[in-house]
């Protein structure tokens, strides 16, 4: 089916897919009395004396925003803020869909992170959590840190710590169904950045040893000068220190984690792979490879972040509970204990693995109190 | 009633008065390809290539923010912006309920003109309109004349040009009902400041030439030394220039336009005034007179902001159809001339007025398409 062109119209007919409601009866002068004007000053001076009380007068208890700059959208990358309005509106219906949580989309007109900050900062009274969306690295990171010290809500940039827990759970099952373990299973990732970067650090939290990053042609290594401070600070994650091409880097894998597409992997390629290898081919729209291809060449079990193939590799498992989460438990931060128990919480939900049925589908909305369980005894 | 007591209830009782919502079928994993990933890049592209396309593919064609920095808020004053959301989050049920606009509250965490406008700006590629609510003088009039100078879309500040356009439409029919004329009314205006200076400008261009504005004891004249731009700008407005007291000023005015609570308005002053008085008691929540007292004493006609008495003067009747109008006209600015037709056409729409009866109630939903029809044509 021709997904763009029917996405096209549908967009055009569904005009009014998002849209703000009141239930609240607004029928009678006694009703505007109380309600707005004259009534409307108690809770404002309420929150004017207690500014916690605001959860319980508005619905910070109940919204976060969905911010994006539009740097790194999807496979479009950098589309500026406008363009991105789109696929915010759709994480937005899904926050509402699944989680029941009001997520406010805010597309910006600015790239500087300086002037991302002090924007979200100024907002920020208006919502009970900030979902940081499709900003590019490493701008990501410094305005992710610099959130998170400044506001009392909780920040999350999504591409970086929603697609890192549901890699690990689908990597958690991928070993359940090979026999891998953990201890040896041999990994590699490329493009070491934001959802990179983050994917490398949370498995090595759940005690994966050896991870390789390639980046450009080579392996990152202590020898490199030509790394910035981000893709330094996963070197203490490195198992190999010497610089290997990506052909040596694949014979020596079971799994590679394809987080960007670079148009170089080939069929022949996979087949150098070891048995049982295991592709996570995550790019959007369009993967480094297609699922059958890979399969017929040798690989076991193959993802993507496409909704039209098995096993999709979707933050729509993560950023809607996450938020869900904190907002009903009251939390500041979100921290990686939580977001690695939410990562074995979910792979625990599929009972009986199989290479095409590794992780829940998005759509499953038995997922939500499992892991909002397992996250709460974090 | 005790409508503060019933409100801090209801706001409890009603966290979820205000929410998103979609009424797209999201079921099956077809929905999610074709409306998000991978279907979703269509209208990104598209809005890349073509921004106004952002007006078929989003929410950007019936979606305005409310920003306050609650510097100004109702008759609580300067209480910031988070205690100010309550007030926000009814503007924004308002507007849906009366007329379909998904209006989003922004509170912000800074009283910086600068930072406001920085902020303003840097969400707005967001929204189709803004609507800056409850910020104090006289920052709230350099931040409208930046936003409108740097934004694409339309920015109205409601405290000021909704306001003026609720007490014209009031004065248009207090004068049918007196039989004063326009050209020989006098009006006094306490406190010009932003409702007041707009009010004066308004009533000016509609003909109205014999105005007084008085700000502490004095009225404003070309003698005194201590008044900042902003009120000189309305000097050309006053008629006289001598410098009375407010004492002598009522036993001149026909019409006294009580924008500011000051507590110093007895029922004898009233007793001073012409015949037929007319009298906006415009202080919110509380008035400064009473409209029984007034009455009483000698008043005519007197209007509150309140919904509990007669004729009330609310911005409700004009704020959610002007950016009703503006979004479904395409325009980028709200101009002199669509507010004096807005005024003109709210009062004709009271065929018969009464003292108790002379503007149309805000929940009357039929004054929508006469308004809408006669800006049309200004």
């Amino acid at each position: 089916m021709d997904y763009y062109a029917l996405s096209l119209q549908k967009h055009k007919e569904y005009k009014w897919k998002l849209e703000i409601q009141s239930k609240v009866p607004l029928k009678t002068r006694e009703d505007l009395s109380t309600y707005y004007s004259p009534g409307v000053a108690q809770p404002c001076l309420e929150i004017a004396k207690d500014p916690k009380s605001a959860y319980e007068y508005t619905w910070k208890w109940n919204t976060i925003a969905i911010v994006s700059d539009g740097s790194a959208v999807l496979g479009l990358w950098n589309i500026w803020g406008l363009a991105s309005l789109p696929v915010m509106e759709w994480k937005s219906v899904l926050f509402k869909e699944f989680w029941g949580v009001n997520c406010i989309p805010i597309v910006l007109n600015t790239q500087d992170p300086d002037e991302v900050i002090k924007i979200v900062e100024g907002i920020s009274p208006t919502f009970g959590g900030i979902n940081l969306e499709d900003i590019s690295a490493p701008h990501c990171f410094y305005i992710e840190e610099e959130l998170k010290k400044r506001l009392n809500i909780p920040v999350f940039h999504d591409d970086q710590h929603g697609t890192a827990v549901v890699v690990l759970a689908a990597l958690i099952n991928a070993l359940r169904l090979t026999g891998k373990n953990k201890e040896d299973v041999k990994i590699v990732l490329n493009w070491p950045w934001a959802a990179g970067i983050a994917i490398i650090k949370l498995l090595w939290l759940y005690g994966v040893n050896h991870i390789v990053a390639v980046d450009t042609q080579w392996t990152l290594n202590s020898q490199r000068t030509d790394i910035n401070i981000y893709k330094k600070s996963i070197l203490q994650y490195n198992i190999n220190d010497e610089g290997w091409d990506l052909k040596q880097v694949l014979k020596w894998a079971d799994v590679f984690i394809w987080s960007s597409k670079w148009n170089i992997l080939t069929k022949e390629d996979i087949a150098t792979m070891a048995p049982k290898a295991i592709i996570f081919a995550l790019a959007n729209p369009t993967p480094e490879i297609m699922p059958d291809e890979a399969k017929a060449w040798w690989a076991y079990i193959v993802w993507t972040g496409r909704s039209d193939f098995p096993n999709q590799i979707n933050n729509l498992l993560v950023f809607p509970w996450i938020f869900r989460w904190t907002l009903d438990g009251g939390l500041k931060q979100i921290e990686d204990k939580h977001k690695l128990a939410a990562a074995i919480a979910l792979a625990g939900y599929v009972k009986d693995p199989t290479p095409e049925n590794i992780i829940p589908s998005p759509l499953d909305k038995g997922v939500a109190s499992i892991i909002a369980e397992a996250v709460k005894h974090a």
